[in-house]
Formats: structure tokens, C-alpha cells, sequence
């Protein structure tokens, strides 16, 4: 199973630029880092794994896809956390003027890993950066004080320069912005996971790896939500014996390196995976992979410890593919938001975001209420009694009077309000309901990589030519039709036949030019796991023949077998052999 | 076949938001003009579109998809041209602060036609506002003086300061900046079409109409790709035939309004079209909007004249669709960009942009060689020798002469070359074929237009009920599901089938809730062209009924049957009374 280590990274890359999957843009004009540009093949492949991703957890859950746009006004993001969050360490060579991550820096020359400088304020990275005697790489300067810099891309919205708007750097924000029309449009379900699939922007400082770490990219952010007082998993059933490959946090911070093989139900029990639909989405991912071509043992989660999670993250799990030159490297994330985002929003937007359960049947509950004193209040806060009086109206009152109990005062936009500003009552009350905000799991895939793993996956040589053998799911080309000879009939005959299969909704390749051998070994390094040649015997006959990708060996069918036979064929209802008589 | 005028926008937009098809983004947020969400039903049947076009334009053609970014480095947008001519002229009221686009004003106030306003210079548009006195629609105010505004989005890519970069208004400029790769790849045939759909951004000074004009919108740009010396299109036989109703450049300025209806050979003959495959693309693009519901009578082809015209345009015409409020609204635009952004690309690149055709037998052709006399040039430019060396050497030698020979010297890069600077010299030589730069025509769609014509195309109203017709290729949700009664045996027969259909491939709709009354009232409102209801029968013998969404008839079908006779439907093969027995 070992392929040429030394070269599969380039290869992989070589392929993809020269028959067109995708290569650096702006080329003519020296590049751009960070951009990517799909051709044909990349396009249909990049289609072809979306379908899949939407096959593998959308249609099983009934989730919902949306589309919104990348530009989003300021407010959304200052409301999520990522304006404060959202941004990286960064130093600059006082003499050469180039920038760079500084804890890129200290991970390349001093060693220290991301976790390690994830942890470390500005102040700590520059003592390190000294301590380690880190140099400019380009010119050996000297560097001044690490910045940070905020990795989201800036603009403007319209013509006033106050009203600021950023690239989103996930998919997620608009989710929770709408959820409340979604909630609607859903008929009020739960669970209900909403997903979108579309291009997102970073604006890493100096990005590298092609496809890896790119400025815009393309995410699959699901948000599955459900009640945290019934957070019980319905499908765990079909899951719980499967097990994973798992780095926990617990085990991590003690040093684990290999993945331990647990099953999701002993990793639920141990604590290692917080919530069941969490682990529930965690196979789904594993399945998901496996599905590209990449193997279980390519394949592990490991946990995002406290300071490496993102701010909104209650638990995280990065899954992540075992890669030839980039070693590994993370294709999902799977986080559990909790109510974070969706009550950001309540509290920037003040708009309510709780959704409301209707019991079974009514239940009598003791319920605590609590009424400004305005006597109390209006010599207390002279002209801010109408905000403290808004305050208490607006409060929880339960939640108010536990702090009140505990610090003898609550203190609210920078008001103290006492005890004897609120009248408190206790009533027996029929309550037919709950409201509450619901809870998060986001699995979080990106695309491009995804792209880059099948690529890499389906990669091999055989007698010194390149083979992408790519699962017949997501084959970007289905099938190529070659008359053996150009001139007369068969061309004709071919043509024909390709017409008639890419009508039927096949992606089709008609190819005529050069020796047979040639047009196989071109379909081959395009991945297309089948070849139809139409021969002589096709005029006599009505038969063609079939070539498979993999194992080269043929078959000989009916044309008017060919539709059925190939549908069943992509469906996996059937395997090469069965496709028709075997020729030689 | 007229539908209540009054309402039917607000009536399509009411729906629109209620049943999740769209709604304006962030409304939690007060919302941000010019951006829109899709939800469920909406992201469905964009993508249907988006399919239906591929079928269109891609399969017949076997045009290629890539797919690059949205955030673009300057210099691809300084050398298209868009820097300079992607702006609208601007006015700020001196009271208010507010901002318009003072063309819109002059249209609006004071009936000054877009077409008139796009001759102005920003003095005379100041002159006009003068003349008719206009104010500021808010408070009345006074103007300033207009300004240009740059309507392209305007951001940073990395952390350098002057590494700036813009939101892509088009999908086009990639394909051109990828062209030499891509015609590799393509295996440097023509013509050639390519074909990119995706997200473009426009930050407009003040958007309206909702879903028409967007900040952010999708756009999906054919580039197609000819020799303009072999500029016959082979499949014009198809179409010549034809009529496309057309307000053609000419006769618009002699006050045509009412398209007429010409044939397709005769708008080519009358010079009424530039060009063979601009006329050809503009008959599948009145095929398309048919396929999307718009019969011919709604559509136009309207000329641009010349100063309406995009700067990269030779010919325009847009396709414009008569909508109930908005009156004729542009659809899509068929631009004859001959050579213009490649050749600009090559200038700013200095990347060869050339393509090379071989003669089918070599030609002896008569070729002018220049060369740089290096003892007259040298004294006569002295430091400026070597540029003036390289000018020469890089010049079209004939192209060269010719303006030589006219004006007696040659201007490039500020020298004046005279002919005592240039050896020339005549060869007879075998030329195995030539170099050009291709020639391109331009069909352009706005998607979300296409998603709302569809939808207010579709809406009708019947019995107090509004059903959304959409013809059975585009509608988002194909099959609902229905279980009579939700108790016992029917509800999980009717789950069992709807999950069947789902992995057929078929997007299903479970309902059990209300009345099936209600429930058939909710899937005519989505627009779900057919419904299943399981009932007691079905249990049995199997079978149940079919309702179309249309006729409200009935057939009665047995459920092994039920699957193939589906997709003879969706596929046009069979129409609904063929799907069973017509049961009342």
C-alpha cells in the first residue's frame, strides 16, 4: 500500500494543474497566495462531493440547506465573538518589511507547538520570539512587536464609510441570524439541523499548502439543533457499536499520540464526547470519508484542548486525514456550540431567540415574578429610573432573584439594584410549555480539502502511468466513449452513443484522437471508471465494449443494455463483472 | 390571463418569505439592503435552475464549468477595465448626508431616460440636477456636487496595505485570466465555451426592488470562445428558423418600442446581430426562460446603444422579461466582447494570449521582418537605447510598418521611432498556420432573477388559494407524502414510501398534520406538483392515489409501479393521466 512518499504531494498537484482539477490563480500575474482556481474536471469533481456530503447527512436527517452571501454588515460578527476573536498574532522584519504568523515562527524554528502558542499573549510570543532568537526567514532581520491582525477581510457596504462589512469566515453566522424565519419555515421542529454549503473567506497572512490553507475557500457548516433538556440522540442505535479513532482531551494532554479505537458507546460513557449527537455525527463524518475513498485507518478525531477551541466552542473535535507530505491534516470540525451564538444574537439584537415546547400535558409549576418599586427607584436613579425600571421588566426573574440571594444586589448596565427596588411574588402557575434556547452541534467540513483528499486517495501509478482511482460515486467523468477507428461509421456510432448517455445524465468524455492505448491511459489519469470503445463487431453486432478503470479487464454488452446495466452499475447495484460477458 | 396587477409582486414576496423560498438577510439586524437569504424551498429551486441551465447551454455545446474566487487582486480589474469604469455617479444631500445615485434621480424626478443619463458627463448631470431643481427625496435638502462611485467592493488581501483587492461584479474575468490553461486543458479546441457560475458582488450606492437588484447575487457567465475568421456557427441550422422578438440598436433610436418578431436568418442578414453564435445563444436563452415558465410573449431582446454599452462590448442586447410590477426587467445580457479582454490581459500580463490554428496544408506567405538599427538608435535615445531595442523587437512587424508608412514615424512608450531606426526587410515563408486571439460572445444570467421570475411566473391564484405552477423540471420539492390518517399501519407505510423515494433520488415531503385538505393546500403553495396519499386501500392492495397539483384529478396507482412511472414523468416521458387510473 506504500506509494512513492517522496513525490505523491507534487504529483497529486502536477495532475491536478495539467489535466485541469485546479491550480493557483492569477498565474499571468505572479499569483495570488491563498486562491485557487477549479478547471473542469475539479469543478464537476468539487459538485460531485457536495452531492455526496448532501447524501450522507442531509437527506438521513432531513436536514435544510440555505444560501446567503459572504459580504455580512459588521454587527453580525461583532455580535458572534469572531471581530474580538478572529485574528492571529503577526510580526513584521524591521528591515525587509515582510510579515509573518508568529506562531508559524515559533513553531517552525523553536519548536513549539500550536497548541503550546495558542495559550501565550502578545507579550509571551515576544519573549519567546527572543528567548528563541527567531530571525526574518527571508533576510535574517531583526523583528519588532507581534500585532495581531484581524484575519477577516474588511469592506465597506454601499457609499458610507461607517457602515463596515466583513468576508464571513464560516457558513454558520447566517444560520443563527435567520434561525428564527428557518424555526418558522420548519414548522417548528426539533431537532432541526440547517446546513450551507458555500465559499467563505480568511484572510490568512501568508498562506501556503495550495489547497490546504486557502483565503477563500469553500465550508459545508451543518447546525443541528436540539433541546439540552432532551439531547438524546433517536439514531444512536444505528451508530453505537462503530467505533472511532479518537485522541480525547483528557488522554492528549497526558501525551496520548495514537488514536485509541473506542466505541461511540464507551466514548459517550467515559465522557469523552460530551453530547450523543455529537458522536452520532462523528460516525456520519468517518462514513462520510470513507465514502471519498479514504480508509478508516487514515482517519482520527482528536480534541481541541480549552485555549486551542474556537471561542464559541464548548467541546471540539478536529477529524482529520492522514496525507503523504502534509502528514495529519484536519478536514471537519466538529463543535458543540451550545446556545452560544443564538443567544449573542438575542442579547445584540435584542430580538427573542427561544424557541417554545409544549408539554405533553399543562404543569403546575411555582413560578417567582418580580415588579420594579418605582417609589424605591425614581430617588435612587434620579433620570435612569426608566432604564432600571426597563431592566427589571425585562429580567429573568428566577435567574434575578438567585443573584440577588447570593450578592445581596444585581448589578445590570452598570446599575446596582437593590432588594428593596423590587417587589418579588410567588405563584402557582399552569404552564403549558417551556421556552428555552436551543443547543448546537455543528459538524464543519472544508470542501477544497476534501477535493485534494479524493485526489490523493485515488492516486496511482501502474507501469509509470498515473491512475486516479477515484470511487465511482464521485467520479468527475463517468464514463468515455472511444470509436476505435475515426473515419466511417464508427465515428458516427460513437457519437451517437455519447450523446445518448450524456442525455441520460451521465458525464460523458467522447474522445477520437490518437491510439486506443493513448485514450485509455488519458481517461485513466482523469479518473473515468469506464471506457466504452465501439469496434467493428459494434456494426455487426450492436455490442461494445466496456474497460474497466482499475483492473483494465473488459467486457462485451448490448447497447441497449448499456443505460440500465450503467445505472445500476453507479448505483452499486452491480459490480464491473456483472456489467456484461467477459471479452479477454 | 391577467392576474391581480396590484398585488402580485407583494403577493410573490409575501410567499416568498413565509414558505422559506427567500427573504431580505439579517432583518433581526434591521436588515442590509441589497443582500437576501434563501431558505429551504428557495435554495432548492435555485439549484434546479442552476441545473436547468447546465442542461440548456452546457450539454449541447459541451461547454466546460470551472469555479474561482469572489475576492480578486487589483490588477485583473485595472487591466479589464472595471477600475476605471465600474462607477455610478453620486450626490450627497448637504443636509441630510445621505447619498443617491444621481442618475436615478434624474430618472425619477425628472423623466431623463437611463439611456440619456449614460451620455453624461458628471458637469452635465450637476447641470441637469440644477435645472430641474431636484432635492433630496428624504428632507428636501440640497445636492452637492455628484462624484463617481466605485460600485466594485473594495478590500485587502494579507496584511500589506496597497495589496488591494475587489469583489469580483462578474464571473467572466477568471475564465479570461485562466484562458491559456484552460484551452490546454480543453486540448486547444474551438470554439470553446466556458462557463462559470458563482457568487459576484456589486456594492450599489442605494439597492432596491428586492431580489432584482442585489449587492451580492449569482451570476452565471458563458464565455464562448471562437476564431473570428471562422465565425460560422455549425448549429445555426437549428435555430435559423426562428424568431426572437428584438428592439434592435438601430430602430430603437428611431423610437421603436414594441419588439419585432424576426427570424433569426433575418436578424443576421439585416446586421440586426453582429454575430452567428450571438444570435444563436440568444435563441437558447428564450428556450431557457420557456423552460422555466415564461412563455414567448413575455420576453424581449433589447440593443444596447453604444454609450449603454459595457466598455469591453462591441454589441449588446439584454433579455428582458415582462414582469407584473416591475415592468420589462433584464434577465440576461448577450455581449459581443470580441478580443478586448484578452488582448487587455496580454497587455497588462505581457503573457501571450494567442492561440494557434494549423492550416490544413502549409502556406507560402509574403511576411515584413523589422529589425532595431542599434548605430542610430544608440546616439539618438542614448539611456533609453535598450527600450527602444525591445520595443522594435516585440512589435507586429506589419502592424508596425503600416502606422510607419501613415504617419512617417511610429509613437511607442513616448519615443518616436523613425524609419532610419528600422532595418526592414521582405520574406517569402512556409507558415504552418496562425496565431490570433480568439473572439468571444457573452450570454450572462442573473440567477436570482431567474429564481423570482420563476416564482412569480408560477403563482396563481384559485378558489382563494395560491398555487405556484412551476413547470415539474424546477420545482423544488417533486413528491409529497401523505399519510391519510397518522395513526396505526398508514403512517409508517407512508414513511417507508417517502424514504424510498428519497433514495431514488426524488426530493419528498412528509406531512401527517391537519387535514389532508390543508395539507394539499400547503403543497400546492410550495409549488410540489404531485401528492401521495396513502390510505386504506393501500394497505390492501397496494396501491394509492396521485394528485396533481394543477387539476386537482386523481389517479390510482400500485406502488411497484410507482417508481418508474415517477421518473417517466419528471423526464417529460408521460404525462400525468398516463402515471395510472384515473380514480374520480
Amino acid at each position: 500500500m506504500k506509494k512513492n512518499n517522496v513525490t505523491m504531494y507534487e504529483a497529486v498537484n502536477e495532475i491536478a494543474r495539467r489535466r485541469g482539477f485546479f491550480w493557483p490563480s492569477y498565474e499571468i500575474y505572479g499569483g495570488a497566495s491563498g486562491f485557487m482556481t477549479y478547471g473542469p474536471l475539479g469543478s464537476l469533481l468539487k459538485r460531485k462531493i457536495e452531492a455526496t456530503f448532501r447524501d450522507a447527512f442531509l437527506k438521513p436527517l432531513k436536514m435544510l440547506e440555505i444560501e446567503s452571501g459572504i459580504i455580512t454588515p459588521a454587527k453580525v460578527f461583532e455580535a458572534s465573538g469572531h471581530v474580538k476573536s478572529f485574528k492571529e498574532p503577526m510580526v513584521e522584519c524591521t528591515k525587509c518589511r515582510r510579515k509573518f504568523r508568529a506562531d508559524h515562527l515559533l513553531r517552525d524554528q523553536a519548536n513549539i507547538s500550536d497548541s503550546e502558542t495558542e495559550k501565550l499573549t502578545l507579550k509571551q510570543v515576544s519573549k519567546e520570539l527572543k528567548r528563541h532568537s527567531i530571525q526574518c526567514p527571508e533576510c535574517k532581520g531583526e523583528f519588532g512587536h507581534p500585532q495581531y491582525f484581524m484575519t477577516m477581510f474588511v469592506t465597506r457596504i454601499g457609499p458610507y464609510s461607517d457602515s463596515v462589512g466583513y468576508g464571513r469566515p464560516e457558513a454558520a453566522q447566517s444560520i443563527f441570524v435567520e434561525f428564527r424565519r428557518l424555526f418558522e419555515v420548519a414548522r417548528e421542529r426539533l431537532p432541526l439541523g440547517l446546513v450551507q454549503i458555500g465559499h467563505a473567506l480568511r484572510n490568512e497572512i501568508s498562506p501556503r499548502q495550495g489547497p490546504i490553507r486557502l483565503r477563500e475557500f469553500t465550508i459545508a457548516d451543518i447546525e443541528f439543533f436540539f433541546d439540552p433538556q432532551d439531547a438524546k440522540c433517536n439514531l444512536l442505535k444505528q451508530v453505537e457499536d462503530e467505533t472511532l479513532p479518537l485522541i480525547p482531551g483528557t488522554l492528549k494532554s497526558q501525551g496520548l499520540k495514537e488514536a485509541l479505537e473506542v466505541k461511540v458507546s464507551e466514548a459517550l460513557q467515559e465522557g469523552y464526547i460530551a453530547t450523543e449527537w455529537l458522536a452520532y455525527f462523528m460516525v456520519l463524518a468517518k462514513r462520510f470519508l470513507n465514502s471519498l475513498g479514504v480508509p478508516d485507518e487514515k482517519q482520527r478525531f482528536i480534541e481541541k484542548l480549552r485555549w486551542e477551541r474556537a471561542h464559541y466552542s464548548a467541546q471540539g473535535y478536529d477529524q482529520e486525514v492522514l496525507l503523504d507530505r502534509l502528514g495529519w491534516t484536519e478536514v471537519s470540525g466538529h463543535n458543540y456550540r451550545t446556545d452560544f451564538d443564538l443567544k449573542q444574537h438575542m442579547k445584540w439584537s435584542k430580538v427573542d431567540m427561544q424557541v417554545f415546547k409544549e408539554y405533553d400535558q399543562p404543569k403546575s409549576v411555582d413560578r417567582v415574578f418580580i415588579k420594579p418599586i418605582r417609589s424605591t427607584i425614581g430617588p435612587a436613579f434620579k433620570e435612569d429610573a426608566k432604564k432600571v425600571i426597563d431592566v427589571i421588566t425585562g429580567a429573568d426573574a428566577s435567574r434575578f432573584m438567585q443573584e440577588m440571594k447570593k450578592k445581596g444586589y444585581v448589578l445590570a448596565e452598570n446599575f446596582r439594584i437593590l432588594p428593596e427596588h423590587v417587589q418579588v411574588s410567588r405563584k402557582t402557575v399552569e404552564e403549558k410549555g417551556r421556552k428555552f434556547v436551543p443547543h448546537v452541534v455543528e459538524p464543519s467540513f472544508g470542501i477544497d480539502r476534501l477535493v485534494y483528499i479524493a485526489l490523493e486517495t485515488a492516486y496511482e501509478k501502474k507501469k509509470d502511468r498515473a491512475i486516479l482511482k477515484f470511487p465511482r460515486e464521485i467520479a468527475p467523468i463517468q464514463v468515455a466513449v472511444f470509436p476505435l477507428v475515426t473515419k466511417g461509421d464508427l465515428g458516427k456510432k460513437a457519437q451517437e452513443l455519447q450523446r445518448k448517455l450524456s442525455e441520460e445524465g451521465l458525464e460523458v468524455f467522447y474522445d477520437e484522437s490518437g491510439s486506443i492505448g493513448r485514450r485509455y491511459a488519458r481517461a485513466d489519469e482523469a479518473g473515468i471508471p469506464l471506457c466504452i470503445t465501439v469496434d467493428k463487431l459494434t456494426l455487426a453486432d450492436n455490442t461494445i465494449t466496456v474497460r474497466d478503470r482499475n483492473t483494465w479487464t473488459q467486457v462485451r454488452i448490448k447497447i441497449p443494455e448499456l443505460v440500465p446495466n450503467l445505472n445500476a452499475y453507479f448505483d452499486r447495484k452491480i459490480t464491473f463483472e456483472d456489467l456484461g460477458s467477459i471479452s479477454n
